[in-house]
């Protein structure tokens, strides 16, 4: 026999931002293999598959990509549901396409489960579009991580270009980033929001600037954060509303 | 009594790609306010709400917008549970600040419910990666759509800085789209994923490249469409697997 191996997204954090297609697969999965930060909740609901955990968490590789893409081809081939849950969306920064085309070599048939990205779950509990009409009319979703294939100032030209940018994993490297946006002729007083934990109960919000942000970093806790930056996050009554608990 | 205007997204357009959250509070609300394009087995899930389709598609605007948001506020001085059901996710080209605007000055409580946007859902039957290691390290979601108070040339400069560009409602702009990038350097032979009737039964995928978009899109019907532009569309893998049927 050959299962089918589902990549899917478990979304930003909170349980019930799950899609309907994520939850019906994890019920029936027979064999689940998943991210660190998944929520124990989203899990609970694979009422009868094996979980086995497959932690890679801030881009370390602490269990190897070419042993994971090993388990999900034995995997699919004694199981007939086999899903490999990621957090966020498999697409974006999500190292899907490792495993998928070594599935599709293996002749595995492979599907995909998009999921609601941080950057948007952020965005609704701001209560701030990402683009606006007369200020924001594109957004670049970036990683500033440097590798060895791959030019260092890439990822500051986009951001840098588009109205709005998404940091993903840059909190670590927020001097970087505001070094690099700054020297690109960005303002130092372009408002950053810094949204840490999106989405889940200890969620928090920082307002602050592309020159401040390396400071204002030093507060977050060890929870992913996003970097959201542009003027869109100007209006003062961003910050009125990032202090008020969400509505939900 | 004041009611809450839940704004939610509806995802790209298969109904179950739906949240949970959003499902829940379909099933909640009291009365909801729909997008044109939004699937009926989606509106189906609201099944004690009185149903109001306030309609704008590709941009135009064929209610006006300050009336919507009259009547979402009118809505919530004698509704409990008020959804504004929106395509997409709100906060993407969702033109959801209006309504947040207007309704927080009315002092109508707000939350925002992030949804799967159709770039994501895509990519997951592209099975194609928008980032990719050591190919993209960043994507712009743009809209070539041009107002008289923005400059023209914005969305090009972004989409021509980040490595893949994901352009919205831009379809029918595809000449000005292949003009304005290749202008400004782009290869004339960079792949393009065309992709139509996202995550519906009648999706259509059409690869083809920057150069030949404006011939390719006259293949298109009247759904909504979008351009995934980049080297990570190269792989010739990408032409054999859309050719695939999805398997979910």
């Amino acid at each position: 026999m050959t299962g089918t191996v589902h990549l899917v997204g478990a979304g930003p954090g909170a349980p019930d931002l799950l899609t309907l297609r994520a939850a019906r697969l994890l019920g029936e999965a027979d064999i689940i293999f998943h991210d660190a930060l998944v929520h124990p909740d989203t899990l609970a609901l694979a009422t009868r598959a094996e979980k086995i955990a497959v932690g890679k968490r801030c881009g370390r590789h602490s269990t190897a990509q070419r042993f994971i893409n090993k388990r999900l081809i034995d995997a699919a081939r004694s199981h007939r549901v086999v899903v490999r849950l990621k957090g966020g969306d498999p697409m974006l920064f999500g190292r899907a396409q490792e495993e998928i085309d070594a599935l599709v070599a293996a002749g595995i048939p492979v599907s995909v489960v998009p999921g609601v990205t941080s950057a948007l779950a952020a965005s609704a509990d701001l209560r701030q579009s990402l683009t606006q009409r007369g200020v924001s009319r594109s957004v670049a979703f970036v990683t500033p991580r440097v590798s060895a294939d791959t030019p260092d100032s890439a990822w500051a030209d986009a951001a840098v270009a588009a109205d709005t940018a998404v940091i993903y994993m840059g909190a670590k490297e927020a001097a970087a980033v505001s070094a690099a946006l700054i020297a690109r002729g960005k303002p130092p007083g372009l408002p950053v929001a810094i949204v840490e934990n999106v989405s889940l109960p200890e969620q928090r919000i920082l307002p602050t600037t592309l020159a401040a942000l390396p400071q204002a970093v030093a507060a977050l806790g060890d929870g992913p954060a996003l970097l959201l930056i542009g003027e869109v996050y100007a209006d003062i009554a961003v910050v009125r509303r990032v202090q008020q608990r969400r509505v939900a």
